[in-house]
């Protein structure tokens, strides 16, 4: 596909080399992420970040990515004052909105809604989340990471042992992982979940159309012995009718250093699209994984940085533009590093 | 008037030379808000975004604006969490935030408020809209908008035929722009309302104190056979005593193509301050218009932001700075169109 | 102590020399804050401007004073939307934010949590605020104001004479006024309070201990004939039990100018760490003060900029380099005045 002034509003717009070049990208932006250069190249360019479902990390982490390109951030936080809660139309907001600004990024929990606004956008549009069904930079930085894991342990994404864990029917993030892994080849899927919560039966479908191999149980033991990569997934409570049935499925796989250091290959890498639940009554990734060097939880967010960064400047076409406005930093970052 | 250092409070404030002015730093403003350049004029000044009630669009309007002339935004969404909730005074809140910013536009629904905050504040004060009061920006880019269209139909503002529509009882947008059009020339009126939300006797008496005509009525076909300009409003639920009261008006004139159609003349330009309600029961101005090039609407929130451009410019004194640091814009805009 | 690199979390990490350094900073930053020039050290530079407890003053003093620098700011507002919410952990929140931004500013109800955060963050953390226990920046704005404030009396901070009235015992800007006061000489504490609001044992003790004289009593006027400084707060409501209980403090202590010119020594400086509560029932300091160039309240939110302006630049090691890259400012600044 060609980026340049187009919409990011599903992961299904990509073919791997789409991927692939979001990641080359992705890789020249890790310095001014790491604040070892900064860039100026988006200077006086307005992002619209629009989360009409709250949000704390993933609206920052999209406005700090357009900061680090040199941008302002104009942003919302929920829908209760919009005008959508006035009646207005998903046309209207957009048809205003994409006057103030260069690029939208939008969070809405109703599904296909950001499409819907993105059709009347004159400007470009990403989608940030629309409820249960589609979170693409989301999806490509959890292959991002999957893609550095690996590189790091003389591997690549053909051929990956991938175990998902948890809710695998609400998740949108393994949902859309699932989907972007398919253009691999040779991927194994082990996917574990108790069986009210599993993949719906499109995307295992989707998967094995593909060629690729899928396993499916309930038993979190047995699934984690062989495998390149767990990505375990928290329960999410807000998509289910109602809490009293997602509390049925709290804590109900919980992994843990010692259950790790028993089933799990070495260097098994554990991903999370985050928050894990701490509390003690879910805890599906325990607090005593955080000195594991495996866990990979907090390098996804970082990668998230970059990854954004990269989407905006394929779409507003200055990724090569970039270090022409480059400097170097003049405060102290010695503290900072890349976990 | 002199804009420099003044607080904008009121429609009241201004003489028509004022309104020239303005008008013609927006048109100045027009290839920085296209983005065909940028401009680094108030490059380090901060503007104090101080919605105490709750706002999407006006308050990314007046906060892109800042950032197109290279500014900084700080800004607050809600009153909940503010010190006058805490029982703090205007006079003390305006002493406290004049200190952090350079300008500060200032939304709250007490009516009156933002003339006391301004009093004590120490930097200049815009008026975002006080309660069912005062929202001058709004009637400033109604008035711009009316006059660039009648320019484009080889029209102008005097000799103006307009139709305001709806409710004419709570809209600040349509007080404050009959203050406006009253200061041109032999402008005719028609009001089409339900006699309970007819516009209040003191501005149809300012209307015609002012030499122009008004006529009042019930019948919306009727009214709009001979207009310029078709205005049109929501009804204002949210300034109304009750849900139940509001509902009654809700759907009770409606304007769709096929009465555009049969009962305008050519050209007729639409306008509504937005949001307009496109739920089922209200409609006050139909989806099916949305492809008729005389339907403003969208035209009014993009001259939102270069008319609030040229405020901020012409208080803070830099209408004739703004091209001194200008540049040519390095990121794709090629989407981006005007509507 | 060493600033660069650091977390700001308690006025107990503080020397005096430590708090002499901070001034000095501060007082290079002034022609900043008053709009004489711009500086753009922090250009690219982001601000993680965390607010889980809501605040305006605060969080927008911050944020502008990193505006003032030059730098970005990406914030959020409360906790409600926020991963915490959902059961993250302080540790995930502070591993994940720390990855987005430069340095986090943090106000979070829960005493301590800016601490279990900071420890986890891979950046510099300033405490904005945790419950009723710190908010050192607030410290030391008070600190700073009453130095200037002395000096422009020709008197110092040591032996100062201050008056400390109102709710001592949930005012967490008076407990770490002491704390810092008590560094120095002589200080000579007045503590006038309902018995059941006053100062908790162990900050009279810690005063005490560093060889300052400490009265307490009940009565407002006898307390506040020979003081410097009268530091009048407003009952913190939000952390009493029951707002029933809160009540029963309302209005127990209030300043008025007549009380001032009968009881106190000319040119008493009236302090407040705002906001303070001008409803008729509460009136701690009454607005007939307000023409009283005693009144030193405005000026401590102005010195609240410049003294975080301060922490950051001595935190990130730009201190030195601030006026590299000043210029003049462009924009009309007559109306601005430092009150």
């Amino acid at each position: 596909m060609n980026f340049v002034g187009s919409h990011i509003l599903s992961v299904s717009q990509f073919e791997r080399d789409d991927i692939e070049s979001v990641f080359s990208v992705a890789d020249q932006m890790i310095p001014y992420a790491n604040r070892e250069r900064v860039t100026r190249v988006l200077e006086g360019a307005i992002l619209g970040n629009m989360f009409f479902e709250p949000s704390t990390r993933t609206r920052v982490s999209f406005g700090c990515a357009w900061n680090l390109l040199g941008g302002d951030v104009r942003e919302t936080t929920e829908i209760k004052a919009s005008a959508i809660a006035k009646g207005e139309s998903f046309y209207d907001t957009a048809r205003v909105l994409s006057g103030y600004s260069d690029l939208i990024v939008m969070r809405h929990q109703i599904e296909g809604s950001v499409e819907e606004f993105a059709s009347a956008s004159r400007v470009p549009v990403i989608n940030g989340g629309d409820g249960s069904n589609e979170h693409p930079s989301q999806a490509l930085l959890d292959l991002y990471t999957i893609r550095k894991e690996m590189e790091g342990r003389g591997k690549q994404v053909d051929d990956l042992r991938i175990a998902l864990i948890g809710d695998l029917r609400y998740g949108r993030a393994v949902h859309s992982l699932c989907k972007l892994l398919s253009l691999y080849t040779n991927i194994h899927f082990t996917l574990i979940s108790p069986s009210e919560l599993k993949l719906p039966e499109q995307y295992v479908a989707n998967i094995e159309a593909r060629g690729h191999k899928v396993v499916e149980m309930e038993d979190l033991q047995a699934g984690i012995t062989q495998a390149d990569i767990l990505y375990v997934t928290r329960t999410q409570e807000e998509r289910f009718p109602s809490q009293e049935e997602a509390d049925r499925y709290k804590g109900l796989f919980r992994l843990n250093q010692s259950i790790y250091t028993e089933f799990c290959e070495p260097n098994t890498v554990i991903m999370h699209p985050l928050p894990r639940d701490s509390r003690g009554d879910a805890r599906e990734l325990d607090d005593d994984l955080n000195e594991n060097p495996n866990l990979a939880i907090f390098r996804q967010t970082d990668n998230g940085v970059v990854i954004r960064m990269a989407l905006f400047a394929m779409i507003l076409d200055v990724a090569d533009k970039v270090e022409d406005s480059a400097q170097e930093v003049p405060w102290y970052t010695e503290g900072r590093f890349r976990s």
